[in-house]
This record gives structure tokens, sequence and C-alpha cells, in this order.
């Protein structure tokens, strides 16, 4: 008897049909004699819903309120999933984020999670119940209702399976698992059985949409088996764990790319201590995850700054920006959209001088130039127009003889939560 | 300055342009210097639209994932007036029932309120926000989400009102205020200014629609003062308090009526001590308010009762009965729906041994006969055939000469919650 967490996104709890058929989904695995907790995000539109009317209200909601209108997606979906399940004649019981003992930071919009208190859950499956917990939710230690962000069904599905100690938490999603590479821009790209938390955490931050990076972090963390399978079919999906075999001379094993990219320029910062970690503090703050950081000389005393944040924080961080200049002196501020981050990936990279001029050169022969650039150990990022995006990782894929080779991407559509 | 509680119905709310004019209305109050908590039930038709999908998915789905499902629509109210307020440029808080100490018996669909713990909204008040909390919900104490079943939203108000210790609750909607009979079906109805709570618990529960029963009994029970008010217009409406005075010579003050009545019949009960009590005990532990009770004279040890319960609770009587025949023997159980119970009510009636006797004459008067009769101290209740039921009312309106007096009925279509 295995104790499994599975979860479902949006899009496979879609409509009142679907919700049906992964209620039979979760009754089959039951019936396999496993114990069984399932997280479910809201169904389709609803989030969607719920914001059009928000916004008809007040076009700059405060975040609180948000939160405590967002969650009601997810206590729907668990509602309706549990009577689904009753009515095949099973039981079930659904519980919300604060039911289930999530407890979160004091942040509203994306808290993490600080602990689970999972006794509740453990109780109703000694009874014999299948367990239905609303992802993306959870409750600060003072009582106030938070939501995990972007990706936050998968936190709450890995936390959970950490928590209760379960031996694998599945991933329900639209795409059968992790391919070589996104199957809309590369033919030959082929789903793989296994695959490393470092890589696929990489490929997750580089903007590959099936995880979310901190979901895969948390896997990591806590040693939590990880697939990624479809919703609508049978087939085995890929593995996320500890160790994956690499594949003798594969330096880089898989291609991201990041479409929600806005490079911010500060010009003219006063070359005083302590500067950097005035401004990245106040951003970070905020709210606002700094991604590549480019420093030029200094010069007169002088120096100027670039770096990516997402697009949906642009306007917020030129605020934090503005309300700092009185602390960290600066000439101007200006930022560019439209913006693509393309990253190869492999954990071979660091003994191999050549992988991030080939990367120069792939990307170079299809007419683009190149606006940043940022290395690790295991990868290496670019940051293009957008226009060519596809060019690109087609080049890329071709420079590195990732046609037919064993590599990694992780592709589909993103499951919002 | 006053601490008040506003209470809102779905209708009230029903759209997020009545939700801006709500949140006009509650911040005109703050601005004459009150404290506010405003309590609000879900907008319009989400709960019909809810069950709906309920339905869709399980035709008989559990009582717990039902309130699991029906409290999201007062979190989505007060998150969305919450933003409402916000946009007016004032601080408001939004409170799910368990956020503000709402704790309640451990029953679904129905749950009675044993506690409130209002530190949290008191908190809130000090700070200077408004306070909107959902109504019609709470908790059990061991963390379950309940609802307070019909006109909960009443109660959840009125019992706020009383934690806080409140100058005054508010209820609106979309009435203005209580009439001295039905304004659909007699012409000559007029807004009365104060009831006493008796006046108005009598007629609550005999199915007047404004207010719900449980709601006038705790505003008595904790002399909450209670305003009827439009929530279209800024007519004074009616206050609910102690003692209203009497006009000399009204011996009935009001009549009302009930649609939504059925009569059980259990034939050949056998006649053993103890009977009733296992009888009526099984069908309020299963939830059945019973109303009416008539015993027929025993022959040959064989008694037959007969008894009315509001519709919805129908086909479960008849279940609870069938399962209880084992340790209540009888014959058989037979029912009649389509029947409306018409009540009048007055404090003076006790001393005017005429009274019943003139209710029976007019009812006779229009051809209609009376299928049951309960009498109390304050009030007469007769049970006829549904078809009538305007003629009956017109007839005893003018036969207790109420066509020009100060009688009182509470009209308006009900607003559930």
């Amino acid at each position: 008897m295995s104790l499994i967490v599975m979860k479902f996104g949006g899009s496979s709890v879609g409509t009142t049909e679907r919700m049906g058929r992964v209620a039979q989904r979760i009754v089959d695995k039951k019936l396999q004699g496993n114990r069984v907790v399932v997280v479910v995000s809201a169904m389709g539109d609803t989030t969607d819903d719920l914001i059009e009317k928000a916004n008809e209200i007040n076009a700059n909601p405060p975040a609180r309120e948000m939160d405590m209108l967002l969650t009601t997606g997810e206590q729907i979906s668990v509602a309706l999933l549990s009577m689904a399940i009753h009515k095949l004649g099973h039981g079930a019981k659904s519980y919300t984020g604060w039911q289930a003992g999530i407890v979160t930071e004091a942040v509203h919009a994306k808290a993490r999670i600080n602990d689970i208190s999972p006794d509740r859950i453990l109780n109703a499956l000694d009874q014999g119940d299948v367990v239905i917990v609303a992802g993306f939710q959870g409750m600060t230690e003072s009582g106030e209702i938070t939501t995990l962000g972007r990706g936050g069904s998968d936190t709450t599905a890995v936390a959970l399976a950490a928590a209760i100690n379960a031996d694998v938490c599945e991933i329900y999603t639209d795409v059968d698992g992790v391919y070589s590479t996104d199957p809309r821009v590369v033919k030959c790209a082929r789903k793989l059985d296994t695959i490393s938390y470092d890589e696929m955490l990489e490929l997750a931050h580089l903007g590959a949409a099936v995880l979310h990076p901190r979901a895969v972090e948390y896997a990591k963390h806590n040693k939590v088996n990880l697939v990624v399978r479809s919703s609508f079919t049978n087939n085995e999906g890929t593995l996320v764990r500890e160790e994956a075999e690499m594949e003798q001379g594969i330096v880089v094993r898989g291609i991201a790319y990041d479409k929600n990219v806005v490079r911010i320029s500060v010009l003219g910062v006063e070359d005083v201590p302590g500067v950097l970690a005035k401004m990245f503090g106040a951003l970070a703050n905020n709210g606002i995850d700094v991604d590549i950081i480019v420093q030029s000389g200094v010069q007169g005393g002088k120096a100027d700054f670039s770096f990516t944040i997402s697009t949906a924080d642009r306007a917020k961080a030129i605020d934090v920006l503005a309300s700092i200049q009185t602390i960290v002196p600066y000439r101007e501020v200006s930022y560019e959209e439209g913006l693509v981050k393309v990253s190869i990936v492999g954990a071979g990279m660091v003994s191999n001088p050549g992988v991030a001029a080939t990367m120069f050169e792939a990307i170079s022969s299809v007419g683009v130039s190149i606006k940043m650039v940022s290395t690790s150990e295991i990868k290496v990022s670019c940051v293009i127009a957008a226009e060519k995006v596809q060019d690109v990782v087609r080049a890329l894929h071709t420079a590195y003889g990732l046609d037919t080779a064993d590599s990694v991407f992780v592709g589909g559509p993103q499951d919002r939560r």
C-alpha cells in the first residue's frame, strides 16, 4: 500500500464532466490499494472570472482582498471533486489550505509555505477517506488567508507529499511528461523517462512550464519523488528524482526559454558602499525577484546597472526605484520589453570551455544579437529580442547535437497554478 | 459615535454596480462618525449557480461538501465589497465566518451559532477599518466549515451585534420595513414604525419573510435593536425592539401565511408508552422541524398522528419514519402537499374568547375548509388548501378590522439568507 499525492491543474477539472473523469482516476488509484491525497486547482476560467469581477470594482484591489477572493476558486473545486468521488461510492473529504494545516509567511499573493501540520489529513486517511486539499492557498500564523502565487498548487502538492512522507507526488497536466525540447518548436522532441532535480530545477527556473521551480526546489530539498504525467492518457510520464543517469558525451541536456522578461536599466548610480544592497534589498522587500544583474565599469564615481525581472513586476520596480532615489542617488531609469531569455542547461558544461562560444555562434547565425549574458556552472542564459526565439531554439538544438540525443526540455502550455 | 452592524442581502449586492452603491452607503455611515461592521450574503444568483454545479456532479451531495461549496459565495461577496470600499478611499477588511470567530454546533446545512469571539473584529475596528463579515457561515470547534441555513446571514448580523454590543443592527432588504399586511395581497397595507420582538417572532415563525425567526429570537434574547429598512431608499424602516406600544382594542395585530407546508400522516401507530418521544425524537435528530402536531383518539390500542413540516424535509421525514418502523410500529404513512398555514397574531388574543371562531367563520365564508388547527396564547394557525390563500388573508384582514387599524405583517419576497 502506497501513500500517493495526486495534483490536478485547472484545465484537468475545467468542466463538471472532466471533474467526473478525474474522480474516476482517483478512485482507480484508491482501488489499487493506495492511500490518496489529492491537490486541485480552481476550475478552468474561475480565477480569470474572479479577477475580472475584482477589476470591475477596483482596478487596484488590495492584495489581502484578492487572496480572500481567489482562494474561493480552489475551495469550489475541492468541494465538487469530493462530491464526484462520493457519487462513485467512495468516501472523500475536502479541505481548504488552512484546514489542511498549511501555514505560510505573512505575505499576500505569493507567500511561501513555512510549515504543514498534517494531523487532520492523516486522520482522514486513517478513516479510509480520499483527502482533497485546495491548492495554491494557506494561512498565516495570525489567521490571514494567503495564496502561494504562480505554480502554487504544484508547491502545495509537493509540500504535502513531504509533510506526510508520501511515496510519490504525481503532477497531472496537459502534457504527458518532460520533453527533450519544446515539441511545438522542434519536431524531433522525445519524452524522457527520468530527469534529475537539478536539471529540472534549472529548466523550471528558466521558463519551462510544466513545474514551478519552487515546487521542484521543495521536492529536491525533501527528496520527494515527483512524476509529471498527463491527466488525459495513461502514459507513464517522467520521473523527477535525485539522480538521473547521464548519457556520455552529452554536454547540453536541455534548452529553455522565458518570454516573460523585461530589462530595467538604472544609469548614473553613485558608487558608494552599500548602494547595491540598498537597491536590490528594496526590490526584494517589495516581492520583486531580480534575475540577471549586469554592472558596467565605474566611470567618474558613477555606475550603470541593468537587471531583468518578470514583466508583471515592471511598474512596481520602477515605483520602488523612484521611492529610493534619495538614498540610492542615480541619474535615470529606463526599461526594455519584448525580450526573451534563452538558456542551455547541462551538468557536463563546467568542464567544456567551448560551450558558451557555441551558443553565441548559433544565436548569431540566425541574425540575432545578444543583449545580456549570465552563466552558472550548469547553464548559460542569453537575453535576446523576442521575435526570432523559435529560430534560436532550433539553431541551438542542432548546434549541440540534440536533434537525436537524449536532451531535456519541459514543454507545453503553462498550467498557471 | 455609535457601533452599527449593517446587513445586506444577496439582491442588494447582486451586481458589481450594486456592490458599489452598497459600499457608498457604508462609507456614508462611517463618515457620520460611526464604527461599522457589515454582514453580507452571496451575490444574487451565486448560490443557485453553485447548487446547479453540485447537482450536475452529484444529485445527493454530502452536506459537509455542500457547506464547503456554498460558503465560497459569501467569501466572494466580502472580498469584493471590501475592494469597493477601498476604491472609495476607506480602509476595510473582509473576514470569513471562521475568521470572525463564529463558532457553531457540529451540524451541516443548518448549524446554530454557539459562540462568537469578536477580538479580531474589534481590533480591526480599533484600527479604523470597516469590518466585513461573510454571513451564513461559521466553523465548528474542530474546524469544520458550516452554514447556518435559511436566514443565516440575518442570524450572523444579529449574533455579531450582540457579541460586540452594537447600538443597532440594521437589516437592509428589498422592502422598506414591516407592513400591516402583505402589500401584494391587501392594498391598504401600511408600514409600521415599531414592532415588538414577540410579535415579530410569531410572524417570522409563521412564514413572514423579511427576517428569519432565529435572528429575531437571538435579537430578543440579547436585546439587540433591530431595524428593517430598504437598501434602495433612505426611508426610516421599522424598529424591532423590546416593547412596542399596543393600540387599545386591537386583538389581532397581524396576519401571516406560510406556503411551504406539507402534512405527514402516520396511521395505526401502536399506543405504547414513549412512542411519541421516539417518533419525534428521531425526526428532530435528523434535523427536521415539526410544526403542528395533531393526534386522533386512540382506538383498539392504535392512534393516528398528523404533523406539518416544511416541504423540503418531506422525503427525509418519510425515510426516517420508515427506518424506525421496527421500534415505533405503525400501519402506514401518507402525505399531503399544496397546503398553506394561515395565522393570526396578537398579544390581546388570550382574553378574547371569540377570536378563533371569527377566524373559522372568515375562512369558511370564502368556501375554504380547514384541515388542521393549532393555537397558542398569542396566535391561531389554520392549515388550508393553497389555492384560495389570498382570499382567506383578505377576508381575515377585514374580519378583524385591520383594513384601517395598525396591524402587522411582514411582507415582501424572501431574501433567502
